[in-house]
């Protein structure tokens, strides 16, 4: 296994060497461009002063022209305080930067969306939301990045009620759709429902109590279901959480109906499913504890960014399917798949907020790129490479915003989908485009 | 007159209808693209995760790092709140997309800088500071646009002091720099010296309270210059003033010493040069108070859209030089020929702060662009066709700032043109490239 180990180790570190070495030679992963026409100088009579105040007025009169008339239509924020970066922790704002920018750069080559890196100097929740409030007029949503836990909870919920614009954590949601995603066709793979499974989830994190919530809307019994942060098992008694962490005090609450008291051995016992986002591994979940799961358990080990097991471990202990969250595994679940498209519908509806419901139709849209008959053990979701992923989630999303009456343009799935393809397309042309004329130089 | 009227007002409304019809065409005049090579989707493992953590981990050790791996070093904000936006006062965040997006993309094509429009929802002066604070580590530096005064005067003022990153309000500077260029080569058609000549300065908003500071800087005289407001001559005995508008109370102090009460005509009497940007005209300024200014007098009739007084007019009546604010007239005085290069310079040395040295630097340069020999009454000013302009501005400015020791870079005026000159000519083959490819659609 050292061998194999010391080759796993090598490749992965790959990507952080070509990263050193590449991003001080681009210095910066997205630009700005005209995407309007200049001929010549002349042209800016009317894109600048004077011909402009025209439109200004218009929107003054009717502001919501301001969605025709600019590019806030198609434009995200991408905002973060660089508190829990990667697996990084708390480095700041300017750490937090690269990965912003690369967010970024994802927006717009998956999902035609031009996405705005937004780092703020500050940690404090309230200056966090009421930033995001002050910057809504320049953008079309907002995706919340890489802020810590407890406070990315009320900064969500409370922006998804008091902003004008919809707004998104992708670090709870996005990990959310994908994973819900997944785990829909490993059920298919196994033959179970989700009605009837028994789930444990390893590590309290944003992201598993996100999961949690959408699971159990999906269909999984909160009874089910038992979580464990550091400490162990989520149950009623867990009244250190109570005090300062009321969403995890909610699942102490509503899930674990048996009361089990433990750790991930005692909650992995008998379970279905295993949804673990905790610590880097291998050696967090032990083969010994897949084998006193159910019968053909699926094992999900998403810590990154090495998984809490290694997949081949958790197959030999019986695991029938494997997913994890790195690219060089089958199975990847990779928030890629989901963020893109899903705001590539938000954005083609202008749906007003998103709805944990819609986040779960982009889960199914996106389970159901693949066909039932393709679905395999090792080929639950689609990969990035599949184009059509991206303007079938944009596609389905907005169908729902649109069915629950929170979008303002009534646009049918057929519509949506070509038109995101389209946008998508265009998108990975320019790039293509740019590099072709060397305008992105090639190394 | 009233034909060639006739035709000046369809000529001057053309653009407008232009704008209305092509905005809601592009919908949206940027938009954001990748800088970096996507040779296929495993490049994602180098730009976002895994990869980047190895870069964020070096930023968070050595926060100066973020200049070179990311794009903050090209990134500028263009900052408003819509409280004066263009001559249509205060029409709020949305209706200021617009401007600040026609903004960001002169920016873009002219000065290669990367700039992105944050209008804010908020009118109020301390949470304008506080957010542009809270922005600056996306950022290389500000640009304030379209806040209305007096409290555009202490947003710069302390933004200046305690913002991380060079703060610019091209109300106030920009223009400052420009109409300084202008009357540079004016007084050479006219050969007169800064030091001799009396200004007659009509109108005290943002604007022309910041050129007055920067003429005296230059070398004009304090007591020389006599400022006029709505209510006529600032004075000492203007304590109308003095509660409200600290700016303007200071030049009611140290300019005018003689004393003169009264309105634009005393303020003209025997003036060398008048420098307007009031309100609208024509009729603003008479013809007869032209013909009681000193011999060979300068004009600048600077108010939008239409010039305080005809440029035809101000001729007949003894004008020597007459610059507007408008492309369809000789010496049209121009933000875009300063604030593009201006921060491009800034940006390439890392300049820590935009002092004033800086900005009269930068209209000298501008100035010099045209050689004396071919300096005209009718050709004051160079245009922005001549993209050279741009490179030697920047050039100009980075030189200052090194010199002024507040610049992180220490380049050569030589290294600092060429680079300028190369990525300016590469953001304008991004146009170009776009346009030939259909990728900026042709209208």
């Amino acid at each position: 296994m050292s061998k194999q180990n010391d080759k796993l180790v090598k490749a992965a570190n790959k990507p952080a060497e070509l990263s050193r070495k590449l991003h001080p030679f681009y210095r910066g992963k997205i630009e700005i461009v005209p995407k309007c026409r200049v001929k010549s100088m002349d042209d800016f009579a009317i894109w600048y002063s004077p011909g402009v105040a025209a439109v200004c007025s218009d929107i003054y009169k009717n502001p919501e022209l301001v969605y025709e008339f600019t590019n806030k239509w198609n434009s995200v924020a991408v905002v973060s305080d660089g508190t829990r970066v990667l697996g990084l922790g708390d480095i700041g704002a300017k750490a937090a930067m690269p990965v912003m920018e690369g967010k970024a750069l994802l927006f717009k080559y998956l999902g035609g969306v031009d996405a705005y890196p937004i780092c703020l100097d500050t940690k404090d929740e309230n200056k966090i939301i009421e930033t995001v409030k002050l910057l809504h007029p320049s953008f079309g949503g907002i995706n919340l990045e890489d802020i810590s836990q407890p406070k990315c909870f009320p900064i969500l919920q409370t922006l998804r009620k008091e902003c004008a614009i919809p707004v998104w954590h992708d670090d709870q949601q996005g990990t959310a759709l994908v994973t819900l995603a997944g785990l829909i066709n490993a059920l298919k793979v196994v033959g179970k429902k989700a009605s009837k499974i028994k789930v444990a989830m390893v590590g309290s994190g944003a992201a598993n109590i996100c999961i949690a919530r959408l699971i159990m809307l999906y269909g999984v019994k909160p009874e089910n279901i038992i979580m464990t942060d550091s400490k162990g098992t989520l149950h009623r008694e867990r009244t250190d959480i109570k005090a300062n962490n009321p969403e995890r005090w909610k699942l102490c609450l509503e899930t674990n109906k048996g009361g089990v008291i433990g750790h991930i051995k005692e909650a992995m016992e008998n379970a279905d499913a295993l949804i673990a986002l905790s610590a880097p591994g291998p050696g967090v979940i032990e083969p010994e504890w897949i084998k006193k799961m159910a019968k053909n358990p699926i094992v999900f080990a998403c810590a990154n960014p090495t998984p809490e097991i290694w997949p081949w471990e958790a197959k030999e202990a019986g695991a029938a399917v494997v997913a994890t969250g790195r690219s060089d595994f089958p199975n990847q679940v990779n928030n890629s798949l989901g963020f893109p498209g899903l705001f590539r519908g938000v954005l083609d509806v202008r749906a007003r907020t998103i709805t944990d419901t819609m986040c779960i139709t982009a889960a199914v849209e996106l389970a159901n790129c693949i066909p039932d008959n393709k679905i395999k053990p090792g080929k639950i979701l689609p990969t990035m490479e599949n184009r059509e992923v991206f303007a079938k989630v944009a596609a389905a999303v907005g169908v729902k915003a649109v069915k629950e009456k929170i979008a303002d343009k009534k646009l049918s799935y057929d519509k949506l989908f070509s038109q995101a393809n389209e946008i998508i397309a265009r998108s990975r042309a320019i790039t293509d485009t740019m590099m072709k004329k060397k305008l992105i130089k090639n190394r």
